[in-house]
């Protein structure tokens, strides 16, 4: 890991892509009774049981390529805020993404939507609530939509929309597809029911890395503190300041973890409560915590291995390819089969 | 088509997929400028430009697949209402769905997610205005999640939830996993922006067919008239009684029309506003007109093949497969390559 990967025999992003099973799956996802199916006290106007009925309560959608041949350990690729499981697809500017490329490196590869947004759904009961008049308006949540102006320099793109670091590795011209990506996502219950779908679904694919972006960096730690047999490996990229007890780091003790960062964080504005190099410093100072803990564990700003101008974005990047080079190299030194 | 296909060896569903190239696409989504980013005054707490920015309006995502070797015309599977686009992957009971039957049949295959829902996005700014008191909670939408209670009558699966009939097609034993998949989704503007979206994928793959359902299954029509050159052929499953025109009529008369229905239509109880018999009588009249308008339109209930037991999620159906070479040696008799 102390050179750039640049194999590009190794892409065979030319070629045809030749896969064993293409699906998809549903996992966690309770079937609960609700009293507020609508916003309507009568109910959904097709509705033959008034107001009331049984729907699942916070499933997670999980779409899944597995390559033909020889096959190595499973790859769970987790977006971020305000994002679905296409960021890990196609590229903003039109490029090949982490899903396949895993695929075409011979990873089983796994990308659900978190759970309360995009394919996995929405529970609406605050909003119909809201409507009905059982709870005021400032109850309802924030659905907030990253404004480009906004998304522009929280992602380190530059330091204001329009304004790209020279070295940006963030197809900038492509930034209204990234505005077309963007999805709204809702308050979750406590515990997040995120961390217990992915730790099922890391049961019923006998394991699983699991890799996390931003705010779901620390989901692969959570869900390897509720099922740590299944967790093959951990990776979080920009995120993942969680303070663990010595407890939780003995839990975790055999799963190797990598944690990324991109380039140019102190470079960007304080965004309202988050100041990037904070987050960062968090991240530096879990991996020195879990190595204190006897973990294998590696913090790894792109820059300190020659990697400059990647974005918070990295799986959209001009070299995200590259940058999942990386990642590749590492599991297959760090991850037993 | 007087005949079920039950042509296995054309279903090549135990061997490896070989595609030339999979991916996502966003069509439509104009970057628009708002002033309800948030449903706080001040905008979203990383908000450095208040409550204002530049957000995607209304943008569609499509999945896509591509054969490797010869291909035949592109077919967009369209779903319907509180449904995505996972609906046309794999089947609640997990076999194959018809996006993957399609590519192993030779056709590139592209499944939208509609626009305002999953991965499209949903634009949340009558939720914040609700939120910030510009608008009273009368205005939120009704994002009805369908309980079981209803979906199970309205699908067609038999009279009352757990109560199937007998020879029904839908596998009854994984309706837990059809409510995992059900999403929320909200009113759209005039005219609905799923129309032009579509409209211009049709220009993008330079001709489609495109195939819509229940909900969606009068869209096919909207995007031909809007784009009549690139529309290939149109399949509408259980719905499409628009009324149209003689100089609509006249616009679409060189595109050929399937409409497909299942069984049962007359064996549940009407529910709510919705007569399923009424929607399959306007479905029918809508093709007669057609032909008098010298279209090349069919009306086809699956029973009257031999096809018994479809509810109206035939893509979700134990014979879905069986229904899908129907609609394929349609298409091969029917569209100009």
């Amino acid at each position: 890991m102390t050179e750039i990967q640049t194999d590009d025999a190794r892409r065979g992003d030319s070629g045809q892509l030749n896969l064993a099973s293409i699906g998809t799956m549903f996992v966690g996802g309770r079937i609960v009774e609700t009293d507020t199916v609508s916003g309507s006290p009568d109910g959904d106007i097709l509705s033959i049981n008034g107001n009331s009925g049984h729907i699942a309560a916070y499933p997670m959608y999980v779409r899944y390529m597995v390559p033909a041949g020889q096959i190595k350990v499973p790859v769970t690729l987790i977006h971020g805020g305000q994002l679905s499981g296409a960021i890990y697809e196609t590229t903003p500017d039109g490029r090949m993404g982490w899903d396949e490329y895993f695929v075409r490196n011979g990873f089983p590869v796994y990308v659900p939507d978190q759970v309360g947004r995009a394919r996995s759904g929405y529970d609406a009961s605050v909003i119909h609530k809201v409507k009905l008049g059982e709870l005021p308006p400032t109850e309802l949540a924030n659905f907030t939509a990253w404004a480009q102006e906004t998304a522009w320099p929280l992602f380190r793109f530059g330091p204001r929309l329009g304004d790209p670091f020279p070295d940006t590795k963030f197809p900038v011209e492509a930034v209204d597809n990234l505005s077309r990506s963007l999805v709204i996502g809702g308050p979750l219950p406590s515990p997040d029911p995120n961390f217990a779908a992915l730790a099922g679904l890391a049961d019923k694919l006998d394991g699983t890395v699991l890799l996390g972006h931003s705010e779901s960096s620390s989901y692969p730690v959570e869900a390897a503190l509720l099922n740590p047999d299944k967790v093959k490996a951990i990776v979080t990229i920009e995120g993942c300041g969680l303070e663990l007890t010595p407890q939780q780091f003995a839990t975790i003790r055999h799963i190797p973890i990598l944690t990324l960062w991109g380039d140019h964080v102190p470079d960007v504005p304080i965004m309202g409560m988050l100041d990037s190099q904070v987050y960062m410093d968090m991240g530096e100072a879990f991996i020195i915590n879990a190595k204190k803990a006897g973990l294998n564990a590696t913090f790894l700003p792109l820059p300190t291995i020659g990697m400059r101008g990647n974005s918070h974005m990295v799986m959209c990047d001009t070299n995200n390819l590259d940058v999942a080079d990386v990642i590749i190299d590492w599991i297959e030194a760090n991850v037993k089969p």
